[in-house]
């Protein structure tokens, strides 16, 4: 793991690093690292991790006080395009310039790219740890929907340190198997009118997880239409599940 | 109207009234009254106005210095019970002890509540106004699940007072009917392992509100089983619409 720049905004620290080739960053509030909370900021599809709508939950998450981490996705942002990211970009102009439905494709390359996407954020997981960026008894949570959720689902089912979830706006066969996996607290996010997500499946994906304590909020509107007071509620909730208890 | 007590606690007065053969409580926070939201608090079936439901509502209320009124629905708390109040409560016990689902029963019984109960909270709103105790220009929510949104919603589609709503677990024809005509924001509890509400049913009533910002909780669990964050996230999402603007 290499880190290659750092700058402070605010007493907020931004370090990029790399490991292997995946980019990323991680920020991290003033304050001592052990037990601090870490967030696991997974962007949508078209997204980079820098992009507006991680940089609005870094704000909410490390005002928090928690320390927060975005990667690029393979064959986004700074990370080379496959034949296949392409291939899939390329139909998708397609079919949206023809009026054509495209939650069919979208999903089915989403649980292709989480495939793959899964073993990194694990360990870039382990590489922090071992850097001592985040602590060793660190609380983790994982806030990704649409591509994030396609990622952050199996992420969830698949890594024991995840202790709370904040997913949503996504459905897929792979995702229903994995979500019966996941059994920490979630926080799950529909829209009423999503265009490439079916009501009825974002629905079955929610009644999937194991989780004891789930919460499903759903608003209208299409899919990128989710109100700024849901991100709010989702650092509150994370918070809720994470923030240390104090001492008995 | 007249007033019959009061009491104060923790500087939050509570005054019992009666509109003709309608008793009811207010409570008001210190401060003035003009332009101070006021909440309508209705409870659940076999509750009261003071049930220990509601006043768990009134606390979270009043912190937010909000006036709130509870009244007892037609056949509950001090009010008489006609013979078909007593059916519906000797069927009910029947059909429990022999194991028979009662989900029906309790919305029609409801829905025939509910008929009786909207005007009266719309002649107690206007005798609060007329009386002083509530402003002219306040700006007024409405808070009730389970019988307490049997009521409340047609109620939001009749009062055009109502600025916001807190309802949930319920579903009957009507209540769909009565949903189409509310365009206030709402927000919308469901429970996903309702025992009296079908799942589909209640989804389609969340569906059937007419409001633009109209939100939709859902969380594991039977009827009576809504996690206390909610009653949290539900003053929050009233003091959200309901608050006075700063002046520009």
């Amino acid at each position: 793991m290499f880190f290659t720049s750092q700058t402070t905004s605010d007493g907020v620290s931004e370090r990029h690093f790399t490991l292997d080739d995946i980019p990323g960053v991680l920020w991290s509030p003033p304050g001592p690292r052990d037990g601090r909370p870490v967030i696991l900021l997974i962007h949508g599809g078209g997204q980079h991790k820098t992009a507006p709508a991680v940089l609005g939950r870094v704000g909410r998450v490390t005002a928090r006080g928690f320390a927060a981490v975005a990667l690029d996705a393979p064959g986004a942002g700074d990370r080379p395009k496959t034949p296949r990211d392409d291939q899939f970009a390329a139909g998708l102009r397609q079919r949206m310039a023809a009026g054509e439905p495209v939650g069919d494709e979208v999903a089915k390359y989403n649980a292709e790219v989480a495939a793959r996407a899964v073993p990194e954020w694990r360990a870039v997981l382990t590489a922090l740890e071992a850097d001592g960026q985040v602590g060793g008894d660190a609380p983790v949570g994982v806030w990704g929907v649409s591509l994030g959720a396609a990622i952050g689902v199996p992420l969830a089912a698949a890594e024991p340190r995840i202790e709370a979830a904040v997913l949503g706006l996504a459905s897929h066969d792979t995702l229903v198997e994995a979500a019966a996996q996941v059994t920490v607290p979630v926080q799950f996010l529909l829209q009423w009118d999503d265009q490439l997500v079916p009501r009825d499946e974002a629905l079955a994906l929610f009644d999937a997880f194991a989780s004891p304590a789930k919460t499903l909020h759903a608003n209208p509107g299409p899919h990128a239409a989710v109100p700024a007071f849901e991100w709010d509620s989702a650092a509150e909730f994370l918070a809720r599940h994470l923030s240390p208890q104090p001492a008995p």
